[in-house]
């Protein structure tokens, strides 16, 4: 995938160890009985890390969000260590605040800091309980096996249906010191717009106060992870996380200006690719779909009308099938639920082999068949919508739907 | 599928034509090129209709949907034919109020009826223009063909990727007199709960002034139609229109009451059922999917919780997989856009086969998978969420998440 070039930031290797003090690990501790893959995680500063979060909004939410929650509340927004597990949700539990406790207990213990120091989060099957026997068997191994290159290891350690590793950082300069912001994510179903969307754990050595870091979090998750759709459900265990521990040296940002603007765009790059790539990555994904709503009298008009393009299944299927139906486009456009008039809409469609108009002013045009398979036969496609009201735009991401997203999701408890 | 029995309600053969004084009649015009199939229908009524109607929400309305509008407004609800065309839904082109008025004008010609007694409706392709020729060319054998036994035909003429007729239609007593409600329907895709929901013609010889004619259509689609979920998409063209045109000589229904309440339940179990066949042969639809509500404090949220369940692409894929996942239930339930607690909800899945219980106050129950698997394989599955925290329960319908859904529309325009 492309990575958007910004002048001022370098991309650079490293996910959620490429800010200077953070280490990290993952292993197979058991919990998938009958596969080799890593299913516990750990991510640890060598310091105290101010940290940001944004939660589900689902009314269940599953054990690790309300102990982080209660973590961070304890702590006043300070956090060292983040321990995390795939393959159960530990949510719909009887024993689960019980069990994340304990995750964190085990992981402070090896690690020398307090329990509430440490977030936790857990991704999987909701509603069959999580063993604690296995994780407290390898946390000691967890621990000691933790380094600045081992961040790939944390990351296959939260992955599910996910084909590939989801990492993005960059390196930029504050106060002539260079800073770091990273990140990892994971898919790739069960992701909808109206919340923190998947697990997300990133983390700088920029030095920034809690409730900056935190308005920088809750800005730059309303463009990029709120607007990412891949099936339209909303987990019970979704969670972004941000860890700041002023490694750097900077001066601290504790208010809007020119630094904190810097390191907001740094934040948007990592969450944007990360976005993007979760999007391409999608449950039986075969294209990764971006639709722009340009014209828009207002930023929220842009994101609602964005949002319900990619998420409309009869698109996702059009899309999957190379289709130029600008009708459902257009339906799409006027099922929005925003003020404003459908009716002079325009919609283009674009990838690496070109554009096609399909509709002007909300009448469907004549176009080139052929061409237009040709630009949809690519793996990645525009949709831009122009709604000729004003001069606001959002952009919203999503995927295909495809008969493998059916057959992932037909028994993806066993 | 099986009819639900309701004492003082008999289901009679007939749809559209059971009621006295209307007859019906279908062909194939030529608008499919390809394909014989019927795409241009009739219904008529030998008397002058009291009409109700309720349309699509989606901001982009179909050219025939204004038409429709503005006739009715016109007449004050009296109306006396509808004509109906597939595979050209006359939406978002340039002339699509002039083609529908002019549709209106053909069949007011030979029926000997004024333009604005006469409804428009057309479903099938956005963005291209609808030929008016083979509409011209044939509305002379259509008309005069008309009779009360070619309700099949009319039925098919509005069949897109529907897979077999639509029909359900009841006599009850009013008055001493005998009156006939029924209807005909039209899916499978683009099919929404916030909104009419596809092309239905509803007829009946009941006797109702227009304002009770439409509260009890409004309060009846709330019920039913609105509750209907296949994939999410809310189409520009979907419109329930109802025709009573009093033949069978009632007292005129101009008031709440016992006559109302009787109507109102015939036309309950008209649309009702006619719901349930649009869910059942939902695109590429194997299994009905009924959740219900039970314990709700309120019918809002009784409705707007046993839609989530029903809108859920994962539970829907879970159910295609006979996969009893009650985690996504619960998901599912708990982004339900309501004030409630989730926690308290118990999950039980039943069918022919058998219930078995999956979840209590929030907590996954332990199973037998063998049992699960056998009730969640036949055809027709009840999804039972009680919330505990009240006495209001609501429907939702849909179907499962399949492979062919993907495949149908992949490529719907070809």
């Amino acid at each position: 995938m492309q990575l958007q070039q910004v002048s001022g930031y370098q991309y650079i290797e490293g996910g959620v160890c490429a800010a200077v003090g953070f280490v990290a690990n993952g292993c197979h501790c058991g919990l998938y009985p009958n596969k080799v893959k890593n299913d516990l995680g750990i991510i640890y500063s060598s310091t105290s890390c101010h940290t940001a979060a944004v939660y589900t909004t689902n009314k269940v939410q599953a054990a690790p969000i309300l102990v982080t929650k209660s973590h961070l509340q304890k702590t006043d927004g300070i956090a060292r260590a983040v321990i995390a597990n795939s393959k159960y949700a530990n949510a719909c539990t009887a024993d689960g605040e019980e069990k994340a406790e304990k995750m964190c207990a085990l992981a402070a213990k090896e690690l020398g800091i307090s329990k509430e120091e440490v977030l936790v989060a857990s991704t999987g099957v909701i509603g069959q309980e999580l063993p604690i026997e296995p994780i407290a068997a390898h946390i000691k191994d967890l621990t000691a096996g933790m380094s600045a290159e081992n961040h790939k290891e944390a990351v296959r350690a939260i992955m599910t249906t996910d084909t590939v590793e989801k990492e993005v950082a960059v390196a930029f300069e504050l106060d002539g010191k260079t800073c770091h912001l990273g990140g990892m994510a994971k898919g790739s179903g069960m992701i909808h717009p109206n919340m923190a969307t998947t697990l997300n754990f990133i983390t700088t050595d920029a030095a920034v106060a809690v409730p900056m870091l935190q308005k920088a979090l809750r800005e730059t998750v309303k463009l990029t992870y709120n607007c990412l759709v891949v099936d339209g459900d909303t987990s019970t265990n979704d969670m972004v996380c941000l860890l700041a521990n002023g490694t750097a040296g900077n001066k601290e940002i504790s208010e809007e200006g020119e630094a904190y603007e810097k390191l907001k765009k740094a934040l948007y790059l990592v969450l944007m690719n990360l976005t993007r790539m979760l999007a391409a990555d999608g449950e039986g994904a075969t294209k990764l779909l971006e639709c722009t709503c340009a014209g828009a009298p207002d930023l929220d008009t842009a994101i609602i009308v964005a949002k319900s393009v990619i998420h409309s299944p009869l698109v996702k299927s059009a899309m999957f099938g190379a289709d130029a139906n600008c009708g459902r486009v257009l339906c799409a456009v006027g099922y929005a639920d925003a003020d404003f008039d459908a009716k002079k809409a325009d919609v283009v469609f674009s990838s690496a082999k070109g554009e096609i108009a399909v509709c002007q002013n909300g009448i469907g045009l004549d176009f080139s068949e052929e061409k237009a398979v040709e630009i949809l036969s690519e793996d990645e496609i525009q949709i831009l919508v122009n709604l000729h009201q004003g001069e606001v735009s959002a952009k919203a991401w999503g995927c295909d739907l495809t008969y493998d997203y059916v057959k992932i999701n037909a028994d993806y408890r066993s």
